[in-house]
């Protein structure tokens, strides 16, 4: 396995969020510089990087310069065009490729891979039009859920039928995007998978973790989830046939909907480091973060076992205010992001209890 | 207790090494920016700072400027100018404050210091002169230990006197510094105490830590180390004598010499973040860098209790070239420090083994 950025070496990090955040601060543990490109000034990302370029995505020049400068690239999240990744590709390796961010940045081509490598999802139908949609309410049955397929994410983008009357008005809330119709599918709870796939095909997985969202925005997740071995062991399973299928190098977030029958069904993949992983960077040697900075820098994997039980709480909006209660708790470490305005909805930080095992 | 920099604020980090760099990611993910001011251009912590000054310690203008754009500052060494610290202490808080660091800069003020909290140390003789020496030695016995008083880190500065005959040789390796004898200590091993004491007068201390040295530069820290609660205990108290008696805000490090009886005699004491306290990154949910922030900053002090065993082994000089090897052990954190030059005797990064407890 070629090695692309040996310590002191440098990393590109496209995105300046609080992923791009812990993504440089990584790849800094491990003496790799990170320079982050980012559109936003002021990008949460910048102040722990050793190098910051702030342009728009489809400034050619911008990312020429970027390019040169890295020995390797990757993202923080999958809505970053997708031309800009091709862009990139011509000059530097970007990790993941642009194929797999792609995939996932459509949510039906996400199920359609997803299903062609043998890993089940809730049923879904495709939906161009109004007619699409009450011929798919008429196959899955309501209440169902219309999402669009593209830029979706913290529940964003999604309406619930609960009866077929209801189409017409769920399809004029897409706005003519394209959409997607999930079947509703009776999960007990959610879980997640955070695992990463080496340039030389090694693949390592974190342990299952147990979710629980609020509003659509992740709230908490907890290791170990209930299930145990067992239930990793399906989802690891689950986890190799698509980071192969992709062919895919770094670390992808898998949500499941776990259901009552003890079966696992993909709900989305994530092409990045997943807000469900936060929980390794207290409770494992090397966190999803490092891990993603080794894929992509072409070091080997890192041991992702788990020394400590955790349980991550997302501090939204205004609730990052109470930092200084926070920071008083026991077996508590505090994560704020950096972000000026505490906007509702906006990821600011998060806490991690860790506890002996 | 008034809280100096708050979320978005800044915190101002004298020195530009590994613990400069280690505190400024820890102030990063409190979400307080660090500036860092150093006069070495590429000092490792310029690589995470949100700003950087690269200036000498005695420049009054860059100091002016750099006491202005922080809400707090401290120091990642205690050999910065003490006149640097005094100067910077009259625009903006400064923890630890000058007269700590006044104090452990040098040997015969610290030893003086700590004996008078009622905390014991090996004996000791200050030391201008060969007359001085010969008279030391006389009451002290051989084998005793010549120190300078100043400026003495990773053995150097030290001369071991085996016989009264040495004096000479021994004393012309002062070249003249003031130096203090220290008495031989049969220790059976070196332990040592990462604590701290917030503005509040809240004092916390990390578990006590046991250390092997070669050549005078730290090798390894383990926790738990022998000698249990009880050992811990003792050892706390003494730190807390000595923070009280320096009004101390900020993090210490302790290094103590553990005699075959069971006392502790301390060795030596250090105003900032240390290196027998790395392994708090990975096996407590605050590290002593965050403590130190904490500090520093008016937060409350975090808990210190760990979730996890942990062995840190520095890696020296070339050393740290066999990282890929390190990269791939199980349970193994790799930490890098971006120095671009393996000078023998350098610490180039270290490496914590963790384990479940």
């Amino acid at each position: 396995m070629k090695v692309l950025a040996p310590p002191g070496g440098t990393v590109g990090i496209l995105g300046g969020g609080q992923l791009g955040r812990m993504l440089a601060m990584a790849a800094a543990r491990l003496g790799i510089k990170a320079h982050v490109y980012a559109p936003e000034a002021g990008s949460p990302a910048f102040d722990v990087a050793s190098a910051v370029t702030c342009a728009p995505y489809d400034d050619r020049a911008a990312l020429a310069a970027f390019a040169a400068s890295v020995s390797a690239a990757t993202t923080e999240f999958e809505n970053v065009p997708a031309q800009t990744l091709a862009l990139l590709g011509e000059s530097v390796p970007v990790r993941p490729g642009a194929r797999a961010v792609a995939i996932a940045q459509d949510r039906m081509l996400e199920k359609d891979f997803v299903n062609r490598v043998g890993v089940p999802t809730a049923p879904y139908r495709k939906v161009d039009s109004l007619e699409d949609l009450r011929k798919a309410l008429a196959e899955l049955g309501a209440p169902a859920i219309l999402k669009t397929r593209r830029f979706g994410y913290d529940g964003k983008g999604q309406v619930r039928i609960r009866a077929p009357e209801e189409a017409a008005a769920a399809f004029a809330e897409m706005k003519g995007a394209q959409a997607i119709l999930e079947g509703f599918v009776p999960f007990s709870r959610e879980v997640s998978l955070v695992a990463a796939r080496g340039a030389d095909g090694e693949i390592r997985a974190y342990d299952l973790t147990e979710n629980r969202h609020e509003a659509g925005i992740l709230r908490e997740s907890r290791v170990p989830a209930r299930g145990g071995a067992e239930l990793s062991a399906v989802a690891a399973d689950m986890a190799r046939r698509i980071l192969e299928g992709l062919d895919y190098v770094g670390v992808m977030g898998i949500e499941f909907f776990a259901l009552g029958d003890g079966r696992l069904l993909v709900n989305e993949i994530a092409p990045r480091v997943h807000n469900t992983g936060h929980w390794t960077i207290e409770a494992c040697a090397v966190s999803q973060f490092e891990q993603q900075i080794r894929a992509v820098a072409g070091w080997p994997l890192g041991d992702p076992s788990r020394h400590a039980d955790a349980t991550m709480t997302n501090l939204i909006g205004q609730e990052a205010e109470a930092w200084e209660e926070y920071a008083r708790q026991p077996n508590t470490a505090v994560h704020l992001y950096g972000k000026a305005e505490a906007r509702p909805g906006r990821k600011m930080g998060h806490v991690t209890r860790v506890t002996r095992i």
